[in-house]
């Protein structure tokens, strides 16, 4: 059973193993540093669908089958489904997912969503209100870009500050755990809360959204009274170049330092050199792509022991952001173990 | 401690209690036959704000202040905030709580976002994860009609199957039972189900929405071996009059008769004599404003025992429709009880 330390913070006891994990992404991410470590890549953008948004659903729908098939576990198996993304009225999951007949729970978190319902689920697991649960994300630069920015056809110009939203979606099982599961565990949780420090820059994501990871991150280590040097690695979702680097200065400043064991989903995903990606990669689809093909198998062989787990989201809209509104953003932390103890 | 009966459905044993409930309004949902029981009725729909968007940000702020204050409790005692709305990436929630300070979990589940906030908040706090959680959702005319369908100024015509956007705004703060909790009481929770019968109007909501209802009903009642007539009343969240006639009928056709103690808050919210909306009321804050307003006072005061809330959402987004997609539909059910037995 779980721990409840303060409120949103909690110390997980059975510790629930996340069984399988799978990622599925686009061509550009296929080219990237990662590009040898996602179980499928998809050289033609679209998937095979007619439309962009489409597109995004047959990701979830593919990373989905993919995540239960490594899984050796059928739909009817799964208790719950967790899921959400970026477009509006998150029509990336509910129509990628509308076929499986799972009980659905739809969560909004902007990038932050991979965290939100892999805390959820392990929240259910360690308590035996869930035997298996499938958290899911997923993002598309092309419906994104639709969306939040300009058609592609107007060929808009990016700012150095602007992010490139990963084409893809990564999918974890969630599973109680009994005696002899498996690594990775999720010993710990931290529901973030709202910070908006003002930032109206809707192309500096990162700089909205560091001190929503600033933040949990000190509430937990606080709260759980760990060092960041207790942690392998601490990994943002999406903060990119910028945000990155105002966190490391934002725990600096409450001395926490995080620049020697820090890690962003959206610094690793694409080669800053080779491609034209600005201050990173960003979406729901980029901290659930890494975390999954990257890191967790990293945690699973005991290569890395103990991981913060931290995705940003920024809750605006194109419409608050033209209302003059500023940004508010959200972190929500996952600690992941190679061992229960 | 929760008990899992299949996939999605639970049996509360601690049964949490609803301590205090809140409704906020505008001022034809003031003027309808439900009037004189909403907490806060705001004859100016701006809520004194520049935009409709945030005017229903400030009906969520206000609904939770009000609820905090109800229960006499303040948001550092508040373990979880979970809320979602209508709008695009869900702002009305994000920019109407996050001055609160309270760690947030966005939903989205259309408008059966009450339903899977409470669900989610009652199993929480089932298994001693929360203290006190507080459910909220909300929608807004003027911002929805911008939104998915025309601007008001257009004037557009509406069909005779449309629904009518409640303005309104419902918050529950759930906590955890101790031996003296007052009611109401959460038993049982359904999670939905994604259904879609290929339903494509987007003026026909009733229609893609009553599958999902006579799915969850049918799966709750199978569940816990009961029937209908055990429930005193069991309320769908948003059907309308034609969505209403078709959960009846789809439910009849499988020896489940919900004729007699069948509710429906988009029915009941307005007048449909003497206000305008054609089939009814609709939106996150139709079936929040009637719950929290009509039906958990008479649950409180046990002239109902025992009722069934299953709230109802569509999953379309305006890109899906253009798209020529049909329309995906989810129903949650919480069980609310007069007694713990």
């Amino acid at each position: 059973m779980s721990q409840l330390l303060t409120a949103g913070i909690y110390r997980l006891t059975s510790c629930p193993t996340l069984l399988a994990f799978a990622s599925v992404v686009g061509k550009k991410e296929g080219e990237g540093p990662l590009g040898s470590y996602f179980d499928k890549i998809n050289t033609d953008t679209t998937m095979g669908e007619q439309t962009w948004e489409k597109a995004e659903s047959r990701l979830q729908k593919d990373t989905v089958s993919t995540v239960l098939s490594k899984a050796k576990l059928s739909p009817p198996q799964i208790d719950l489904l967790l899921a959400g993304d970026l477009l509006n009225q998150c029509i990336g999951s509910s129509f990628g997912l509308r076929e499986f007949g799972i009980p659905f729970l739809g969560m909004y978190g902007a990038c932050s969503t991979m965290a939100e319902a892999l805390a959820i689920a392990s929240l259910l697991a360690d308590n035996g209100l869930v035997q298996n649960a499938v958290a899911v994300t997923s993002s598309h630069f092309c419906s994104a870009e639709r969306q939040f920015r300009f058609p592609l056809e107007y060929g808009g110009q990016r700012t150095p500050t602007s992010q490139w939203t990963v084409t893809g979606s990564g999918a974890v099982v969630i599973t109680a755990s009994s005696k002899d599961s498996p690594p990775p565990y999720v010993k710990g949780i931290c529901i973030g809360q709202i910070q908006d420090l003002g930032i109206k820059d809707i192309n500096n994501m990162g700089a909205a959204m560091a001190p929503a990871a600033a933040d949990t991150i000190k509430r937990y280590l606080t709260e759980t009274s760990t060092q960041a040097s207790d942690y392998d690695m601490i990994i943002t979702g999406d903060l990119g170049r910028i945000g990155s680097d105002l966190c490391i200065e934002l725990l600096k400043r409450q001395n926490i330092d995080l620049s020697i064991n820090h890690a962003d989903c959206g610094k690793l995903i694409f080669d800053p050199k080779k491609q034209d990606v600005h201050a990173g990669g960003s979406g729901c689809g980029c901290s659930a792509s890494v975390l999954t093909s990257f890191f967790l198998p990293l945690v699973q062989s005991g290569k890395l022991k103990q991981i913060l787990f931290v995705a940003t989201g920024a809750l605006m809209s194109t419409t608050s952001i033209q209302q003059g509104e500023s940004i508010p953003a959200i972190a929500h932390l996952v600690h992941i173990s190679n061992t229960k103890d």
